[in-house]
């Protein structure tokens, strides 16, 4: 029997050495498509093997995948056997269901501000009498006779000058012309928002500022490892390892960026001017800047301030000069998707006294008291995401993601209303926050073995849900030890911020919990744990996808782009590690 | 018997397909190295075949001869027979003597006032109190918090800050930071001036605005043809051949640029800035902007304005945010390197009605009337190189550059004092002159052949030198037409600018002749055959490479730079087949 771990999906079982690896994804309720019944000729189960020995490559795999796939480690999921514990990467399209994603997210009105101009014009045609320069042609159409073309563009719009018969939209970001086509064309911009574990990206109109469609997916970083440091170890190791860490998010961006524009029948040359947001590690990951330095203390970020340089400097394949503004970071731990967070979430321009919240593998915290803003960040780790919990998953049909304990009687809502196959972050919240109030946990965290549903063999276990023929879904006493250690980092940072502005948690006026995690999570249940402070409940506000929104702001409004700026400026930040009392202050937090 | 022709130094003759091109070379005074005696061991007759069919690869050059070489046409001359008519590129290593090529220049004493400014600082070093970001920390040392950082030198700075131990030497050009190295560091600059066949490169102190080396080589494209309108031709055909004519010059330039730096001890990374100069077309093809419509009437430049770009941008690797300048350009057939012929020499400043001349494949004239700038090209081939001259040949070692011929007695002089092997192009002026001068030909350009020197088989030819056992070097009377149509374009340029201002030829009060081939000529000789206009000596000037003195002007002063972006805008561009009685003009003005 090996480990085998389906990766993004996040599913962890076993599996003997003579199955394949299509039929214990089957076992593991990983729903792989197959359409050829499992004989190496529907090329539809293709997987990649992350990590770990396989079964040698059949002359079926040599007739379905590329030489290039092969050498990805691509495999046909019924054809592949393991030979040790194996990592699988289980690409989108061998999936028959999605995983949810969040791509919703807040909607703040504004005024749209772009940064590029879009101009039909019509040129003179050159003659030898006037034979004029296509630059000077034109610039002087477009009434910028001083103004300069992006210089992909000039390699190119000699022949669309002609192409076009003279008569062009042309696209001008201040005074340089960054994109030229046809008459009519409606030039938009690209909104990404990339999580350590998700990729949220939006397709917007730059004229009206409208999102005309929005596309969700797993960061395929993941296959380096679910949390950052190890990405950032590997892309230390060697430049090339570098260089693929940062294909893999720039490979996934165009790709993304061709399924909206196919959605909404534009085309990527069309997309003129792009806004991505991230950590700070993801940031520097995506523009191949240096991260070792990340990953030892002092954990300083090679780039703070906002970055704008061509798309096509790191290999975007959108219009000739299309421009990628980076939001600026703020410490190596708070990154520019917090400072998209702060700007969409109105925090730094709020009265009252703000706590603002973007709960994932890296939790950052921001206070606003009276306008001074200080950030924070805490390694809430992978918990939420199903990491390191025996039957934890992401948020995938089948997914138990709301649980009630009534006594003896037990009710449990999954995903889909799909028969359970593991347990999603926000439902392993609920099942603890229960397990504490019916006495089955103590406030040490310490599982009770009187409950009719807990059994002992090695550990205590909790049984959520019993399975014909399968091993019954439990929570065991080292799953709930994870999950303390999880909220705890979180809790511990929301007490440092207020300490350090003299506040007691009870002065925090309002709470905006942010991030696709925090939209699903049950408020008292995070409340009763003790990973949020006890608030009256009218006083959270969970709004979805702040980063993106952040993001999409910044795309089309200049003033909110200078707005996120002075945000990175005005933020203090305060590293935890060096709070005095850190180790104590967070033991104590570790308590139900 | 096939023809063969020996590139960049362009002899041709006629090897037997049984002999082997380094014999066939010997035979027309092409000096290629040999050391192994023609055994195919030693690697140093290397040439490369740019047309027609050669024998076999053998197994001796198999050995010498890497893949790439190979598959690139490179043979070893002693180990090739020519199966057809063949052209031969000789790499400057495997010729024994190098051509004569023009670095030397007009020398204008200009106040250096540098794009880039260069600053020694020492950073603080990070801590977990004070995490400073790289940049942040870099760019407060700088006293420039609010400027930029260029996009590679983010992907680098980091560890270089660590590496040199938080002390550097950083260049700004204006607010953005462009390089950091170790203290002391002298940061240099790079000006080119690429002609149709030659490269002139200078290294430049970008403090104290001093040449620190030079050094000339033929321009690669030339494999591809002497003219601009064959390689115009093959950039069009595919977007593969347009990347390898503009990677020709680029590794040359990066050639060029380490063989400069290593006779300095400097690295290619110490450049800091470059300015680089040419034709249209060459400007074009380097750049790799479209060239189609410059090969089409009306001739229209793709790009007039200067083009500012950073170098990594086509490949040229030095300093990481390095930048290339390339001047402006007039029209199709007014380039950057007449604008900076005309900065060097003062031409657009005088108060003398001034003709600037830069002599070459293709001459592009300059009248300044009053300060009115009006400049003309014209299409003066490539006689004056050694084409299509029976005997002719570029400037190199055995060419006649000086002819007296008084009655019967000749006396001739070569380069280097060597046994005459043909006739360069200031012989060539030299010859025609001499001939008309002593009746031998007569004003329409007929050859007399009563002269005791001419012979007449098929045509008459006038006996230069006798050569034992070979062929004598002659003038042919096919040649003289050739010249005549050369000279007449020059000629009737001259006509057309001095016309256009309702001048006569006498009312030009100085005339500046530039370019390589123009120092050499003997400018009396240019009067007597009609090339130039019979002023009275002493308002010429020869000034040698101007367009290269143009490029280091602009290089090393910011206010040099933008006169000559004045220039490009000041100067009437006339097109000369355009000009009334175009043709009566030039048959006129084709005779002696």
């Amino acid at each position: 029997m090996f480990n085998v771990d389906y990766e993004p999906i996040g599913r962890r079982g076993q599996c003997p050495g003579n199955q394949s690896l299509l039929e214990s994804a089957r076992q593991l309720n990983v729903d792989i498509v197959s359409i050829c019944g499992g004989v190496g000729s529907c090329n539809h189960c293709k997987i990649q093997i992350i990590a770990g020995k396989v079964s040698q490559i059949t002359l079926e795999e040599e007739a379905e995948l590329s030489a290039r796939e092969l050498q990805q480690g691509y495999r046909l999921a019924c054809q592949t056997f393991p030979l040790s514990d194996v990592k699988v990467h289980v690409p989108p399209e061998s999936l028959t269901a999605l995983q949810r994603t969040q791509v919703e997210g807040l909607e703040v009105d504004v005024a749209p501000e772009p940064p590029v101009h879009a101009l039909e014009v019509q040129l003179a045609v050159p003659t030898l009498d006037a034979p004029m320069p296509d630059d000077v042609n034109l610039m002087s159409a477009l009434g910028a006779p001083s103004g300069t073309i992006d210089f992909q563009l000039q390699q190119e719009f000699s022949r669309n000058l002609r192409d076009l018969n003279w008569q062009v939209s042309a696209v001008l970001r201040g005074s340089e012309l960054i994109a030229i086509g046809a008459p009519g064309t409606r030039w938009v911009g690209l909104a990404v928002d990339i999580g350590t574990t998700k990729i949220a990206a939006y397709l917007v109109d730059m004229e009206t500022g409208r999102t005309l469609a929005s596309k969700g997916q797993m960061n395929p970083q993941i296959s380096y490892g679910e949390d950052l440091v190890s990405r950032i170890v590997a892309a230390s190791k060697t430049p090339a390892e570098s260089a693929r860490l940062q294909f893999l998010l720039v490979d996934a961006l165009n790709h993304l960026a061709a399924d909206l524009c196919a959605e909404t029948s534009q085309n990527p040359r069309n997309i003129v001017e792009a806004v991505v947001v991230g950590n700070t590690a993801i940031h520097h990951l995506f523009l191949r800047l240096p991260v070792k330095q990340l990953g030892l203390a002092p954990y300083t970020p090679a780039v703070r301030a906002a970055v704008n340089i061509k798309t096509r400097e790191i290999g975007l394949n959108f219009a000739p000069g299309a421009l990628l503004h980076m939001l600026p970071n703020i410490a190596g731990y708070v990154g520019a998707d917090h400072v998209a967070m702060l700007l969409a979430t109105r925090t730094a321009e709020t009265s009252k006294t703000t706590l603002s919240i973007d709960i994932g593998t890296n939790t950052e915290i921001c206070l606003n008291h009276k306008g001074k803003l200080t950030s924070v960040s805490c390694a809430s780790g992978p918990a939420f995401e199903g990491a390191h919990i025996k039957f934890g998953m992401r948020a995938a049909p089948g997914a138990i993601e709301h649980v009630r304990l009534d006594g003896d009687r037990l009710e449990i809502q999954t995903i889909g209303a799909e028969p359970p196959v593991g347990i999603c972050g926000s439902g392993l919240l609920d099942v603890v926050a229960q397990m504490r109030l019916n006495g089955v946990l103590d406030r040490m965290g310490r599982m009770s073995t009187n409950h009719p549903r807990v059994r002992k063999e090695n550990v205590a276990e909790f049984i959520l849900a019993e399975r014909p023929g399968q091993e019954p879904i439990t929570i065991s006493q080292k799953d709930v030890r994870e999950l303390q250690l999880a909220k705890a980092a979180i809790r511990v940072g929301i007490q440092a911020l207020t300490a350090a502005e003299g506040l007691t948690e009870q002065d925090i006026e309002q709470v905006i919990i942010a991030g696709a995690f925090g939209t699903f999570i049950d408020v008292s249940s995070a409340i009763t744990i003790g990973m949020l402070p006890p608030l009256p409940l009218e006083r959270f506000i969970q709004v979805g996808n702040a980063a993106g929104t952040g993001a999409r702001l910044a795309l089309i409004s200049v003033s909110q782009r200078a707005k996120a700026g002075e945000i990175a400026l005005r933020d203090g930040y305060i590293e935890l590690a060096s709070v005095p009392n850190f180790q104590r202050r967070f033991a104590e937090a570790t308590y139900l």
